[in-house]
């Protein structure tokens, strides 16, 4: 058993997971050039923000890599130009904007005019956004790994998992390793209506793991919860604020009112750069309103009546109190953890 | 605007809707004979107990009315059988069978050698049953009324609709009936996973009655409660035992938990014959399983991986002290109402 890989640099290739094809087809896509890593970000090919700033840094390299023999400048301005095209690929993904970012100031301050002495320079900056993520996915599994016992049931909502970052994952990181670490315990998979990543993603990556998986609707976690079934809930998030409340994938919220009504553990497992300290508390974040058709459509296949009026929203906001602890790559972090936030970000 | 009817006798003939077609789309089907109906219980074109049993005293009716030739006892024979034929099209559904013995016991009490007469009497028994219903239903629906005001939201799971029933329906009764009065509100309804008799059954249902409907995914529930969007929430039951707790659709529970934290009122509509005195607590029902493919299938495209395991509960309990009242012909009872359940049923 394995845990999948979101992408490999290997051969000097990239390859990325297509996971727009999972969970019926387990396909590795090879990627020679900057369109190619746009496509896959684009089109959903490569999903997680970690992931997809990893593609962005090795796509950088893809798309500067047959210009050695540019002169420096002619070679910055080129740079340039696959900054803006990488970067329009999504342009509300901060962290591949960050990556491409420390990638464009290296290129704009060298001053060697060896191109080639460049061009390795920036395939290692990719590796290195590589690495420092999975030392953050390894750290969040590790400090979280005590908390995975023998014969535990353990439910997770969406998808937190492997393919969504280096390695690992962030709430399924622990879950990984301590399946890895032969620990037996079922876990159990939110389907996560409307775009099913529970049940097309997490499902699949766990099983390729070895994990014993039991696939439910979002709407039966209460009750798996009320039968005596699950003994910790473990998610990720997109945003902590600083009053701690966490915003993450609809019906992460029902999930945490169920679990603190049964006095089960409610853990948010992220990467300390999901902090975020500027804004205040949860009621000021912007939830995005996404279309009816992820409601009235399962793969172009309608389900309710035409012309129905949905609410479609992509988040909600647990508010802080129903979050047992915060885990980051610096450790377990219990409720009331606000005003741990500014050391934990810094 | 109209409410929907499941069923309707008119120029002798049984006409029933086809809600396996809906929302696409809206027919009913004449039915001569007791073949016809037991076709439509057994592959669910009628559904919900009140409209099942009321379909299967006019096909007692209509697989008997070719026989008024017949002499008495021999009538009585095929009596007997058609009982037994129409039984079988849902062996587990209480109120069916109730529905036929009260018609094979009339027929077999019969001493008249008239039986031109006697199917009359059946006929007339059947319409019996059918405005039994309609008054039940009537009266709930006008016994929750005065809950529906300008402007509320509310928020319903599954379908215990006008099309379940002769009219009106049990949890929407009030909501036609307010509807029908001018009242403006907004009904967030469940998609109700995984069979989505929330978006197939009663988003369509509400729209034909002109009422303003919001599908969501199940979900989204907690987050338009913590937005402030819903004011109360209605929903049906098949079966409320004797400590008040309440057995129904899956997802159910965890409205009421969502509700309770809300501090929203959760109310549960249902005909006093739901009330089953003989099982104690809510964990003395068995819970049906069911198939797998519900979940890893939509209208039979697969949605999750090949072979992933699946829990399927049919239903959840709503322990009692998550319901702020019930709701039956006889009135509103509030919590805790489970000493008042034995008059409340007599």
């Amino acid at each position: 058993m394995n845990i999948p890989k979101s992408l490999e640099w290997k051969n000097d290739s990239l390859w990325i997971l297509d996971q727009t094809l999972l969970p019926f087809e387990f396909n590795y896509l090879k990627m020679d050039d900057a369109e190619g890593v746009w496509e896959a970000i684009k089109s959903l090919k490569v999903r997680g923000a970690p992931a997809i700033s990893i593609a962005g840094g090795y796509g950088f390299y893809l798309g500067l890599r047959s210009y050695a023999k540019l002169e420096l400048a002619a070679f910055k301005s080129k740079a340039s130009e696959v900054y803006h095209y990488l970067n329009s690929s999504r342009p509300t993904a901060v962290n591949l904007q960050f990556a491409l970012t420390k990638i464009l100031e290296h290129i704009q301050k060298a001053t060697n005019t060896n191109v080639d002495t460049l061009l390795n320079e920036i395939l290692e900056l990719a590796h290195q956004i590589y690495q420092e993520d999975l030392k953050i996915c390894t750290a969040l599994g590790e400090n979280a790994l005590p908390l995975i016992k023998e014969g535990m049931g353990i439910l997770t909502h969406c998808n937190a998992g492997a393919i969504a970052v280096s390695r690992w994952g962030t709430a399924l990181a622990p879950l990984h390793m301590a399946s890895a670490n032969g620990v037996q315990f079922t876990v159990y998979v939110d389907e996560t209506r409307p775009l099913l990543q529970g049940s097309r993603l997490t499902a699949w990556e766990l099983m390729q793991s070895g994990i014993d998986v039991r696939l439910i609707t979002d709407n039966m976690a209460a009750w798996m919860m009320a039968q005596g079934k699950v003994q910790m809930v473990i998610v990720g998030t997109d945003r902590v604020v600083a009053n701690g409340d966490v915003c993450n994938k609809i019906g992460t919220l029902s999930i945490a009112i169920a679990a603190k009504y049964y006095k089960i553990p409610f853990y948010v497992s992220c990467p300390s750069t999901t902090i975020d300290l500027v804004t205040k508390t949860g009621k000021d974040i912007h939830i995005e309103e996404r279309a009816a058709q992820e409601i009235t459509t399962i793969k172009g296949v309608p389900i309710a009546p035409e012309n129905v009026k949905v609410a479609n929203p992509a988040f909600d906001v647990t508010p802080h109190e129903l979050v047992t602890a915060l885990i980051t790559e610096k450790g377990i972090h219990p409720y009331p953890y606000a005003n741990e936030l500014i050391h934990v970000k810094s």
